[in-house]
């Protein structure tokens, strides 16, 4: 018997590891030690900094590769990965820098394995990260027929004194948004479900501009140059990034014991393709909370004086104010 | 329709964090800077470095997660991943020191990712590695009935200095194997496949001292501590983690251009288990080397006139020589 009788092809994952090397090599920078194909990536960090901190952090796109499958089409799911796990390290206040990604599948497909990592180190060009390495992995027994995982690790290293002091949160102070790309990465196992109830066509365009399927796919939104920029002007006391959970369940952990948040839903526009799944899935206004992100990719906290500044230089919402309490309390609901 | 009728219950996801809360915090030291259930997790630094390297690696434990299942047993996959992305890190010459894991399933048991992460805990205070934090998900649809993947990314922080310096390899040097704790974390389809398709029972003992299952399931090994010692009083010029590939593909990885490894079968006594699945599955030589550890988990490369100081020092085996040529020659096949 052989290994690749039992579904598992040597040979392929040797053809992808040889198409994805380019795409990987194009992040590396003058401090990367370690070429490509080694055990372990390894770049050279500053030394300059007096008391620095590691900030990481894992996450996957969940079951958005579904739709990425359904419509042949695999290249923004690297953004995806790339821009979820970098809010998160964001949300504690570094830049996110360093990334390996880890993309498996019941039968590994090498152009499909290099267009999701050609897309990965797009993303991380764009934004000075170092792809430092991966993980491709072939599990029949696992994995549905032509079903995909794709999971990343994101590292920062920044001074202790740049990150949030969420501490510092008080009664009073404002509550911003930024808003979303669309769905980003959590709560495609019921978009599917409602597509597939209700016979849904991703090709056909429900008058939101562009195909459902193209809206589905748009890629999880960055915040990190938005951020990094307005750091220069305000003071940001606390980050949330809304993932899985969405505004409910997201605000409320960057929050002290004590505070709670006080949402407007009046503060801002859920966009159309929000209040299309809702329709079409009669999807309480509660769920459709603490599924989605439902516009809203990302929430400051700012001292109430600060509110006017950051609306006026960057695109975003005033959703509400910082109240003694818990959890998130939503009002014109 | 709500989220939970797609199959997610964001219930159970809290219900699965609360539960391994204690678990993460049992690694945490004095250094981590944001506690359990940030959006990322964060740990100071030694800012006593001169040239500080940062190692990063991604793995995953594979298919063996479906022994894990058949076996109603899960606690020691932990040891698994974490030895397995923690022997990637010190290949490159770094100890492990920062973890995060990824466990998704078609449906998540909360009593089943607390057994994974408690075990993933357990190996990482005995490595004095910080489990940074983590990712559950759930993903029906991508994942077949009942299946688990599990995946780890490692991070350790090095001086430049105590990387291996693979360049210094040289003809004549000599290559020793540290032995393997079983098959680790690779070839598990093929073994399936051969324990299926021959009718094999998982609990019965073959005549090998324990029943299949357990032999199975025995953690990766780690080699941190071994090579940490060792580091003492040998010059290690490469070090090769034999994973998915076997010891034909991954101990050309340490080598410069132009050198090859000539190994002596003889060199060591396959262990008795490798022995079975190559006489069930009716493998080859060539594929169970190219598959499988077949009993020898890690790979050095020393001067020759270190080689009797590393045997008798540790356990290990004397399998050959750095030859002039390319990829690995067997020699007593």
């Amino acid at each position: 018997m052989k290994y690749s009788e039992a579904g598992v092809s040597i040979d392929a994952q040797n053809d992808s590891n040889e198409r994805i090397k380019k795409h990987v090599r194009s992040t590396h920078t003058e401090h990367v030690v370690t070429d490509v194909g080694h055990f372990a990536g390894s770049v050279k960090l500053p030394s300059n900094l007096s008391d620095p901190v590691l900030i990481m952090s894992t996450d996957g796109v969940g079951t958005k590769t579904i739709i990425a499958e359904q419509l042949g089409r695999f290249e923004s799911l690297g953004a995806d990965i790339v821009h979820n796990c970098g809010n998160d390290v964001l949300a504690v206040g570094a830049e996110p820098k360093y990334f390996t990604d880890y993309v498996a599948s019941a039968q590994l497909k090498p152009e499909v394995v290099e267009e999701i990592v050609k897309g990965i180190a797009e993303a991380c060009k764009n934004l000075g990260i170092v792809l430092m390495g991966g993980e491709t992995a072939e599990m029949p027994g696992v994995y549905r027929e032509s079903r995909h995982d794709l999971v990343g690790t994101m590292v920062g290293i920044a001074e202790r004194s740049m990150l949030f002091d969420s501490s510092q949160i008080k009664e009073g102070d404002a509550i911003i948004g930024l808003p979303s790309n669309g769905v980003h990465t959590n709560g495609y196992s019921l978009v599917r479900k409602i597509v597939e109830a209700r016979g849904l066509d991703l090709t056909i365009d429900y008058d939101m501009g562009m195909s459902l399927g193209e809206l589905l796919l748009l890629p999880h939104r960055d915040y990190v140059k938005d951020i990094m920029g307005l750091r220069q002007y305000v003071t940001i006391r606390g980050l949330a990034h809304i993932t899985g959970g969405g505004i409910t369940e997201n605000v409320p952990r960057m929050f002290p014991e004590g505070l709670g948040a006080a949402i407007n839903l009046g503060g801002w526009k859920i966009p159309l393709l929000f209040q299309f799944i809702q329709q079409q899935g009669d999807v309480s206004q509660e769920e459709m909370l603490r599924t989605f992100n439902c516009g809203v990719g990302m929430v400051l906290v700012v001292p109430k004086e600060e509110k006017n500044n950051v609306l006026s230089r960057i695109e975003s919402y005033d959703l509400g104010t910082v109240v003694v309490g818990k959890g998130v309390t939503y009002t014109n609901y």
